[in-house]
C-alpha cells in the first residue's frame, strides 16, 4: 500500500478541516441556542443500538442505509444511527414517558451505508427538533416556522418551501380499497410523475369513474398556491379527510406567509417521500445552487407505539455539513501572538485569555510567524508592560 | 420480541437525556472556547475511514477496539474511529501539511468494540486537543496545562496528576540489548507491579548487574516529588537519555505547581500505558470518586510518518460525558411560559426570544402546565400589552 493509498478516505466518508469546522461549530451553537429558546430541551441519543429498536416502523429504506455490526458480548445485532428521529421518538415514549407535549432537540453524527443522491454525504451532522404529544396543526406551523428560523440563521436568503399531506393520497387509496401490489404500482406511478403510467395504472385497478379522476388530479395538482384552489375543485366528492388535509395545507400556507412573506409555499399533492413513515403534512425546504433539500420534515405520529406509547409528532431535520456551506465568509483574524518567553509574559497571557482573547505563543525555536495563525496583532514589552499592538 | 426488549441499549452504548444533555453541550463549549483562546484551530475528523489508515502506527490494542464495516461500493474494509488522535495526527501529516507548529482540537462521538474497565462506555464523546511540529519540553508543558485547566473548567476540585516517561524504559531495554520476548515478559512484569515477577525477569535476561539494579528499582520507583531525586540516584550510570528524561520530568512538575499549586504530581516511572505508541512523557489526571483518569495523555512523536511526514506531536483527551458528571448542578429554571393564543402574541414571544429568553409556547388543549417546562414566569396580558410575570 503506498502512502497515497492511506489517507485516501471512504466515498462521503468526510473531514473538516479548519476553518471550515469552527464555522460548523458556530451554526451548532446558534441553531441549538435556538431551539432552546423555543423550549425545546437537547438530548444525545446513543449512536449504536440494537437492530430491532433502531429500525422499529421505520420502514425498509432505513434498513438500507443502516450499518450493522455485532454486539461481542451478546452476539445479538446493532445498527449505527443513520437517522436520529426513531430514536429520538424511542426516547420520548420509553425514556421520558412525560405526559402532554415534549419538544427535543439534537446535533450528532449518523452514518448512512450508501451514499444518495438526495442526501449527500454518508457522514452527515443531523440536527434537528421533534414535538411529541400535539396532533394540531399548531405543532405542525411551530416545526415548519422553526425550520424557517433555521435556514435564515444559516444564512438562507432565497427558500424554497415544498408542502405537502401524505393524507390525500392514503384516503384515495383506502376509498379505492386498493390491494397492497394496486397501491404500490400507483405509488411508483406518481413517484415517476408520468401520467401515462399514471392512467395505466388507474384504469386496471380503480373502477369508481370519480375516484379514477381524482387519482388522475393528484399527478397534475403541483405548482403555487392556485393548487390548493384547484384540488378543491378536484376532491370536492373525496373523503372528508382530504378536505381536512387541504385545510391544514391551505392554514399552513397562511401561518408561514405572515412571519415569512418572503417564502412563497409549492405545493404538491403527489409528493409521497418517506410514505411509510409519514402522517400528515410534509415538508421540504430548498435554497437555489443546492441540489437536495436543507431541510426536511413533517408529521409521523405513532412512531412510539412500537415502545409501547403511540404519541403525535411533528418534526424537521437537516445536515449541518451542509447547512454550513451557506454562509461561508472569511473566519476573524482576531488572534494575538505572544513570543515563547519574557518575564511576567505567562501572567499577561492568562489575563488575555481569561478576557476571550485568542493568544497564540510561539514556541522556541518556532520559524513560522504569526501569519499562519491567523493573528493581527502582537503581545510586546513595553517598559515593564506586556501591551498589545498591531502587528507591523 | 417484547415492549421492554426493544429499548434496551447495548451495554456502554449510552443515551443522554435532558437535563444532562444540555450540561454536556455547555462544557463542550466551555472547552472550546478555552482551547481556542490557547491557539488550537477545531477539526472535524471523519466518523469512518479505510482500516489501513485508522490503525496505522497504533498498536493492536486499538485494532481490538475498533467496531469493522464493509465499505459496499468498493469491498474495503473500513473501521468505525475508537481513538480520534492518529486521526488528527493523519489530518496534520496530510491534510494540512502545515510547516511548524500546529494547534488542533476536536470534540467528537467514537465508538469502542469492547467496554473497558480503563476506559468506561462504549460511546465516549472524545474532547482533546494536539500539538505537532515541536519537540521540546514547552510543548509538553502546554498540553499539561491545558488539561489541567480543562479539568478546572469542568468544576474538578482535587486533581491528582500521575506523571511518567516511556524513555526511560526504552532506554535501559535498549542498553540491555533485550530481545523482543525478552522485553515483552519485562514489561508485563512492571504491568504486574509484582516485585518477585521482576527479579525473575531481570535475573533471565539483564546479565549487567548495575542494569539489574536499575530494572529493579524502576519498579520501586513511584510516589510524590522524592521519587525524582531517588531516580537521580538510582540512575546516575544510566544512559544519558535516562537523565534527560528526569530533567523533563522535574520541570513539568516545576511548571505544574508554579500555575496550579494545589496540584501534587505523583510520579510512576514504571507507567508504561501506550507503550506502542508514546514516544516521550506520559500523564494522566485522576479526581476522586472516579475509577479511572478523567484526562490522559503525553507525546507521541512521528505517528504521521505513516502519512509521509515525521512530526513531533504532544497531546491529551478525555470523555466528555464522563467528564461532563463532575458539577452536575440544577439547570436553570429560566423559561417563560406563554398562553397558546392572543392578538400580538406572537410579536411579543418573537421579541423575548430575540433577547435570548426561553418562551415555550403552550399548544391548544393543552392540559400540562409550565412545571414540566422549567418556567419560573408567564407571559401575561395587562391591558394593551403582554408582560413577563412570576409564576402564581
Amino acid at each position: 500500500m503506498t502512502i497515497a493509498d492511506r489517507w485516501l478516505l471512504p466515498d462521503g466518508m468526510d473531514e473538516v478541516l479548519p476553518p471550515q469546522a469552527s464555522r460548523m461549530e458556530a451554526l451548532r451553537r446558534a441553531l441549538l441556542d435556538l431551539y432552546h429558546c423555543w423550549g425545546y430541551d437537547q438530548v444525545m441519543p446513543p449512536p449504536v443500538e440494537f437492530l430491532d429498536s433502531l429500525l422499529t416502523g421505520t420502514g425498509s429504506d432505513l434498513e438500507l442505509q443502516t450499518f450493522k455490526l455485532t454486539d461481542q458480548p451478546t452476539g445479538r445485532m446493532m445498527g449505527v444511527s443513520a437517522d436520529v428521529t426513531p430514536q429520538v421518538a424511542r426516547m420520548d415514549a420509553h425514556s421520558l414517558r412525560r405526559q402532554g407535549p415534549v419538544r427535543l432537540c439534537y446535533c450528532t453524527n449518523v452514518l448512512r451505508a450508501k451514499a444518495d443522491q438526495f442526501q449527500g454525504g454518508r457522514s452527515p451532522v443531523q440536527v434537528g427538533v421533534e414535538l411529541f404529544g400535539h396532533a394540531g396543526l399548531e405543532a405542525d406551523l411551530e416545526i415548519l416556522r422553526l425550520a424557517l428560523a433555521s435556514l435564515v440563521a444559516a444564512g438562507a436568503g432565497e427558500i424554497h418551501l415544498a408542502l405537502g399531506h401524505i393524507g390525500i393520497y392514503r384516503s384515495l387509496v383506502q376509498a379505492a380499497g386498493l390491494e397492497r401490489d394496486q397501491e404500490r404500482a400507483m405509488f411508483a406511478a406518481l413517484e415517476l410523475k408520468s401520467p401515462g403510467e399514471l392512467a395505466a395504472r388507474v384504469a386496471e385497478s380503480v373502477d369508481d369513474p370519480a375516484l379514477a379522476e381524482m387519482f388522475m388530479a393528484l399527478g397534475r395538482l403541483h405548482g403555487g398556491s392556485e393548487v390548493l384552489d384547484e384540488a378543491r375543485e378536484a376532491f370536492a366528492e373525496a373523503p372528508a379527510a382530504v378536505g381536512a388535509a387541504l385545510d391544514q395545507l391551505r392554514a399552513l400556507q397562511q401561518g408561514v406567509l405572515s412571519e415569512h412573506p418572503e417564502v412563497e409555499p409549492y405545493f404538491d399533492l403527489a409528493e409521497l417521500r418517506g410514505y411509510q413513515y409519514h402522517t400528515g403534512m410534509m415538508f421540504a425546504a430548498y435554497v437555489p445552487g443546492y441540489g437536495q433539500a436543507l431541510a426536511k420534515g413533517g408529521r409521523y405520529d405513532d412512531t412510539g407505539r412500537a415502545f409501547g406509547r403511540a404519541r403525535p409528532a411533528t418534526g424537521f431535520s437537516m445536515d449541518l455539513k451542509l447547512l454550513a456551506t451557506l454562509a461561508p465568509g472569511e473566519p476573524p483574524h482576531g488572534g494575538i501572538w505572544a513570543p515563547a518567553e519574557g518575564e511576567g509574559l505567562a501572567e499577561a497571557i492568562a489575563v488575555l485569555r481569561e478576557r476571550g482573547e485568542r493568544v497564540v505563543q510561539a514556541l522556541p525555536g518556532q520559524r513560522t510567524g504569526p501569519e499562519g495563525h491567523r493573528c493581527h496583532r502582537r503581545l510586546v514589552k513595553l517598559g515593564d508592560d506586556w501591551q498589545v499592538s498591531p502587528l507591523a
